[in-house]
């Protein structure tokens, strides 16, 4: 009789993974306790000796809740009796910049990143399942920011450090939840449910206990897994976008002043010191497909210095008609104190 | 003192689109009597004249419910007392093929097309609103097929008749519904709220009443305003992504068999007579970023006959190992009784 189902798909994710990895090399889970990334352990302590692989596992104690020390040394002691070793647990701070959970999640990558420079980690496995995944597209969906924000989680990630780079690898995007719990069952593990997963408070939270029901309730069944799908797909459409208008942009790149028919001295003078001036050609944006052309212009305000998080829809599409409904019109004003202007067949984004 | 505001933004929107139509020419609503279209309407019969331009409205009569044609009828009267001209009613049978709402909407449309051929209209305006942009939105997220089917409705659509080109135009999604209630009752109009609107046999009603409102609990108010903003990026995105896609399938189209190391005698003779087979160069192919590939791949099997209502991406995904992932496989089954498989560097799709 081979293994329960449920185990039998978590170790199918994993070995798919390592089978990736160098010989001999080690693998890192991130572990926090909960049925997903307890899974994910107890499925790499399986697999790595098989695939002559090294497999170790981290917890990450936040120092958010009481007894969250006593918390993690239980979940080391887990991950040891599964056999990954090293097994450890980091104690990271979290400041609260941009709210709790962004601040969580940058304290516990910068933690992982240097965990996994330390142990010259080939990779780091996290537990994000199909159900996580579905839940990014819907937070993504609110901001109404494109594909990009629909494309939800990559399933591998490649972080520079100081130290290099750390690749990050999520094998259980295309499994669900349940699938986890049953394997923890069938593993033998107990899976922590963090009272924090219960918190209405958490925009999150809502969307995994009220939204997504909801929408399985009147779209049918199958919507986590249609989410997913859809955040693969666009993902892909965004990666192709992404790089197409980076190398539109590389070739339209236009010299600001120096040039018989660009700006005059004074308006060279007007510029000098105040930060960097970008210069696009308007012959060959105009022809562009508005996708690319968007992106293109969106690029070339940021490397003027506009911030990303603030640029908006707004801003670009104002840009574009300085291409696409040119009447004489005046700059565009931009977030970071920026404008954009037309002038001499450049469209010009640089300081107020 | 000005017009009440959401007269003035419905104006607005009209006046807009106005703004493009030939001196002199016709533009006809079509009106089912309900709040937006109402609106539409009045908004039409305002601004036409004043931009020198005839206007007419039209009604469908479905013949789904009992007093149907007195209900049509009531509509083409109030079209007349709003000064549109001509204003009538066109009945039309529904056959229920591809489910009710579908027949009716393809009833719905044949008929439109053929009022607008016969009137010859510039163009049909269609009253739909940014509440029913969403909710296209979320019933094509649960279908799962990427940007397309998440890019909604466009708000200018050219559709090809046996008579030339009908240009349909939706001037009011960026607005929404409750504009539209507000309008017609400053307007003095009063709509007719179709009791198919409220039933829950509906997917698209049950999206209105409960999973619209649950998302804008959960994720925030402006939920319907961002999933509005997101069908328009998407559908710059899969425009893009279409017309790269097209290009680079031309580019790599190849002969099948007219070729010195191509298929050899035999597997020509056993595709002779049996439909088209497509044939692309993998050489190429595989240079291209994933989500033009994948679309290329598509365009292949849906040339050769695969029933784009069937291929699905999981077709495509076993399409796109035999380019990237190749180690001597045979070939993938396709809807259509094709299959695919690649030869002397050619992806071949034909029938089996």
């Amino acid at each position: 009789m081979g293994p329960d189902p449920a185990v039998a798909a978590v170790r199918l994710a994993v070995r798919r993974v390592l089978a990736d990895m160098p010989a001999g090399s080690m693998t890192v889970v991130a572990c926090s306790g909960g049925a997903d990334s307890l899974a994910l352990a107890g499925a790499l302590a399986f697999e790595a000796p098989r695939a002559g692989l090294q497999a170790g596992g981290i917890t990450i104690d936040h120092g958010l809740q009481d007894g969250s020390g006593a918390r993690a040394d239980a979940v080391v002691r887990t991950l040891a009796d599964l056999g990954l070793d090293p097994a450890g647990s980091i104690a990271v701070t979290v400041d609260g910049e941009g709210g709790m959970e962004n601040a969580a999640r940058n304290a516990r990558y910068a933690a992982l990143d240097r965990a996994a420079g330390r142990l010259g980690a080939a990779a780091v496995l996290l537990g994000h399942t199909r159900d996580d995944q579905a839940e990014t597209v819907l937070l993504g969906l609110a901001r109404g920011s494109g594909a990009r924000s629909l494309a939800g989680m990559p399933p591998v990630l490649r972080r520079s450090t100081d130290r290099g780079e750390v690749l990050y690898l999520r094998p259980l995007l295309e499994l669900d939840r349940a699938t986890m719990r049953r394997a923890c069952l069938a593993m033998g593990l107990e899976p922590w449910d963090d009272p924090h997963n219960d918190d209405p408070a958490y925009t999150r939270v809502r969307v995994r206990h009220q939204a997504l029901p909801v929408l399985e309730e009147t779209l049918g069944p199958g919507v986590a897994e249609a989410l997913a799908r859809t955040a693969r797909m666009l993902r892909d459409d965004a990666d192709a976008l992404d790089a197409l208008a980076a190398r539109a942009y590389e070739d339209l790149l236009a010299d600001a002043f120096d040039h018989d028919d660009a700006l005059d001295h004074d308006d060279a003078l007007d510029h000098e010191g105040k930060g960097p001036t970008v210069a696009i050609r308007v012959d060959g944006l105009d022809e562009l497909h508005r996708a690319l052309r968007t992106r293109v212009l969106r690029m070339a305000a940021v490397k003027a210095g506009s911030p990303p998080g603030t640029l908006a829809a707004v801003h670009v599409d104002a840009m574009d008609r300085l291409v696409t409904a040119w009447h004489g019109q005046r700059h565009v004003d931009l977030p970071g104190g920026l404008r954009a202007f037309r002038r001499y067949g450049r469209l010009l984004v640089g300081p107020v």
